[in-house]
């Protein structure tokens, strides 16, 4: 099998945001758009990457008119202001959303028409313009990957867009910027990385360059978030959980994901549900249904969890690992059932069918029939 | 502290030799100068690649006057030959010296004047033609890194050349151009993957990012050396090894190395020895070195070799690991002395001003004077 492994330039550490300028500059920016979260816009770091810019005179226009699990008409919206102001270049700064809208509105600049058309897998022609992702929360590793997920506001569901063209030129990735986090955002959020990951390893694409990734990133989910969720002032396990984001970013982006996600991506493309606390539900289910598929994976994934599998047979360790993936959203306190969040049962059909058709099901490692995508929803209603 | 992480797309798997016109079409090339060693050209990786540029229409000339530790003058004669054949990109097709010759090339091609002056870190400014190099040797991890190792024949010592343009647009790694090499090639070159792992994990400049791939790559090694000296045959050792190569060439491009390659650079500089074999001979007395400067890697790298380190303090961990080194070389049978190979004693005053002057000396974790390099070589003498 042939593989390929992409990856942007990564800028790692405490403090690195305020290279941007620098950045900007390297990749011959002269006016960027900087889209980001509208709650951003009140923390210190935006203020460091206007002064960063302004710095080495890189000209600057701030959209931050996002929701989460942001919207076309949002991505329509910020390309009017790329094209209204003359930009050259886009800097995305936040959570996942507000990467996925930069790189969505990247496309779009150069690329014409509706970004519907670019929904799927590899349908990007023309090249994007400089590209600098900042993120600000360690969950959706968007900073590294080739994945924008905007929703459809007309069929309500999320369009998933794969293309090597929307991985960065340069993904920031400060620490720092984690610390202004409430708990259970840095809870949700860490959940999506330890989901990246585990779907990563055991999905039909995994290659030895993505496991790697993906493993180092579940061993430190297993040591880093509980106390990067028990404190904001735990630097150390914030750039611990910084370094799996981004680990568990290139895995995915290169082996893809499963049926967590394509599940997860259903829900939140008609409910405002925070993508993390979705995935915290679904995870362990799928877990379980896709044991038997590579029960040698799930007894690694159980050993990376700090278990001690010595002794067990490879479904007894993988058992394990999926108790432990159980206990680890107890401590951390994500909610445990979609109920919780206000899904009701009339949904379950409409969203299997919508979860059956999305990209990331292709890579699942266990087959999956529309009775099973409702019967796992059902299980975690 | 700012760390970067820089890499190229790598397209990995047997037969992806097949995909480089594809390659060469997606980066914009119409005619690729395509430097290889002599020896490649009578094997059937050079046809296979031919073929694939001809059924895309990609026009090529093949530059193969090179030797091994690559000199300034074959450089020269190389950028002769794109300017005059009117090539617009380049292949590297072989092991490190062919890759460093292209790279040099291309730096060259489009930045004036004569390779000497880009000796140093970042010292390029001009953007360099589209790049593809194909590594047929699991070594010298060129293919991934930013660093150009070329001989300046006046002065007889090879420079270093290091900026993130030496970066390849792609890297083609395809495991079974290794199985047409000598069990000697496949030991020296697979010596150069533990020295470019070990060097970068205890470099002072490693970084989480860069010590996950050095220590995956150490781990394989250990693994998978013995059985890829054994036979040519044994496919799966190949890919690891070549796994190995990859992840050690991440590390190091992004962590740099330390004394042996300094010392390793001064004594290529001067004698046409096999890189790899001389590194062989000088990691485990660098490894004793500089154990007191982090006893706690050293103990990780014995653990990482396969080594039972329970109830050891670090420096016994450390020292276990180094004999662990030292049987690993006695088994695949690379030279044990620099005086097998002819070095003698009246050199080396002259190789340790060379090495302590050397780019890879300033990572070394461990500080080192002239009295200790010129000591360092008598006992590997």
């Amino acid at each position: 099998m042939i593989n390929k492994f992409v990856m942007p330039e990564v800028i790692f550490g405490n403090g690195s945001i305020s290279q941007v300028g620098e950045c900007c500059v390297r990749l011959g920016a002269k006016k960027v758009l900087i889209v980001c979260d509208p709650a951003i816009v009140n923390e210190e770091w935006l203020d460091i990457i206007l002064k960063s810019c302004t710095d080495v005179k890189i000209d600057y226009f701030v959209f931050s008119e996002l929701t989460v699990n942001p919207k076309d008409y949002e991505v329509e919206e910020g390309k009017k202001q790329y094209l209204y102001h003359e930009c050259d270049s886009v800097i995305g700064l936040g959570g996942g959303s507000a990467i996925d809208v930069a790189k969505a509105i990247a496309l779009i600049a150069t690329n014409k028409g509706e970004i519907h058309l670019y929904e799927g897998i590899d349908k990007i022609n023309i090249p994007l313009p400089p590209q600098i992702m900042i993120p600000t929360t360690a969950g959706s590793g968007s900073e590294v990957s080739q994945f924008s997920i905007i929703i459809d506001s007309i069929k309500k569901k999320k369009m998933t867009i794969v293309s090597k063209s929307l991985i960065p030129d340069i993904a920031i990735i400060d620490p720092q910027t984690l610390s202004s986090k409430e708990p259970q955002l840095t809870a949700s959020t860490g959940v999506d990385v330890l989901t990246h990951a585990i779907e990563a390893y055991v999905s039909v694409a995994a290659t030895p360059l993505t496991d790697v990734q993906a493993k180092n990133a579940i061993s430190l989910v297993a040591k880093y978030l509980r106390p990067s969720v028990a404190s904001r002032l735990n630097i150390e396990a914030k750039s611990q959980m910084a370094i799996a984001s981004l680990q568990a970013g290139l895995a995915f982006s290169n082996a893809i994901l499963g049926a967590v996600h394509a599940m997860s991506h259903a829900v939140g493309g008609r409910f405002p549900f925070a993508h993390g606390e979705v995935n915290a539900v679904l995870l362990p289910y799928i877990m379980e249904f896709n044991l038997i598929a590579c029960p040698e994976k799930f007894a690694t994934v159980a050993q990376l969890l700090g278990e001690d599998i010595i002794g067990l047979s490879s479904m007894q360790a993988g058992k394990k690992g999926i108790e432990h993936v159980k206990n680890l959203l107890i401590d951390i306190g994500v909610p445990r059932r979609l109920s919780e969040m206000g899904l009701v049962e009339e949904y379950i059909k409409d969203m299997s069918l919508v979860a059956l058709e999305d990209a990331c099901m292709i890579t699942n490692p266990r087959e999956i029939t529309l009775q099973d995508v409702e019967a796992l929803f059902r299980q975690a209603l």
